[in-house]
């Protein structure tokens, strides 16, 4: 499935704690970047780490990628389940290893308004299941919600062509079957 | 893409750190076992823990996925290369956002003969790229290897069915669309 138009994405990561967490949530918001989100929020434990790494790989490898930390998660998704910011309710979805198959989920999907992608940490609010508009599993099995954005957001958003998506960064990766190729765009 | 009939597949973690890639290594070998690997080799820094979870998780949810640590990868990687157990070449597949678009490489694989799927950490030896059948990029923007093993591993495999690959763990999650449901087996 691929959408010729898009809504606005933001993933909501859940529940960041600080040490344990550093790098899957690091990993999380590039991966959100590099899928086609516009923009992360990052909830928990405050961690200016997270924020300076997507800014500086942003800064290097182009986009217009946002992220923030968001200090009321289930205010925010409170309030845009009724006002996503035009006075319209927005789509929010969670994903979750206990939701439906999220083949069966996507064409349920509407693309017709912004959406936030909520991805959570230990322990999820059971009023996160209930303010979802879809709580999607990406199979049942425990593994990681890195990889369960990454298909998420690869099926919703179809290809993605890099070079124009991101094409104001300072570094380009050449794609090369036999060997590394970046080109430094300054230095063109 | 979705081979009826698929390869022995193997997932080769290179440069593990312990205290750095803890998490990540672990998310990585949930997801190979839980998007249809057999099996996952950790080459690195020696990590009890990584593979306790790994075992763990396969206790408890089922299946057969296999896991160890291997001192020497890439003596593996250049035997793997020349007889894979059966006499005949085995087929390296290297994941990096240096090489060829995923979509373009795909229809090239070999699905006759097993398969290493070599997932890098920070620096990997040039050899890497000169052992591998396929240099494979899951897009050129830095994300995570957790993210680029899920969507090659999910577009290699296709639909795996959890409640038969899975068929043998104690625990067995419900698909649902509004809450959680897990059925303890020996319980039922």
């Amino acid at each position: 499935m691929s959408a010729t138009r898009l809504p606005h994405i933001s993933v909501l990561r859940l529940g960041h704690r600080r040490e344990r967490d550093k790098r899957i949530t690091s990993h999380l918001g590039l991966t959100a970047r590099a899928f086609g989100a516009d923009e992360i929020y990052l909830a928990g434990e405050e961690d200016p780490s997270a924020l300076e790494t997507w800014n500086s790989v942003s800064k290097r490898f182009g986009g217009n990628f946002q992220c923030r930390y968001e200090d009321k998660p289930l205010s925010l998704l409170r309030k845009f389940s009724k006002d996503c910011g035009n006075g319209e309710s927005g789509s929010i979805i969670h994903l979750t290893m206990y939701g439906e198959p999220w083949k069966e989920a996507l064409p349920k999907i509407n693309l017709d308004k912004p959406m936030i992608i909520v991805v959570g940490g230990t322990k999820v609010p059971g009023e996160v299941y209930r303010l979802a508009n879809h709580n999607i599993s990406i199979g049942n099995q425990p593994h990681s919600e890195v990889a369960a954005l990454a298909i998420f957001l690869d099926s919703l958003v179809g290809d993605i062509d890099d070079q124009v998506h991101f094409s104001d960064g300072e570094l380009r990766v050449i794609p090369n079957a036999v060997r590394k190729q970046v080109v430094n765009v300054e230095e063109e």
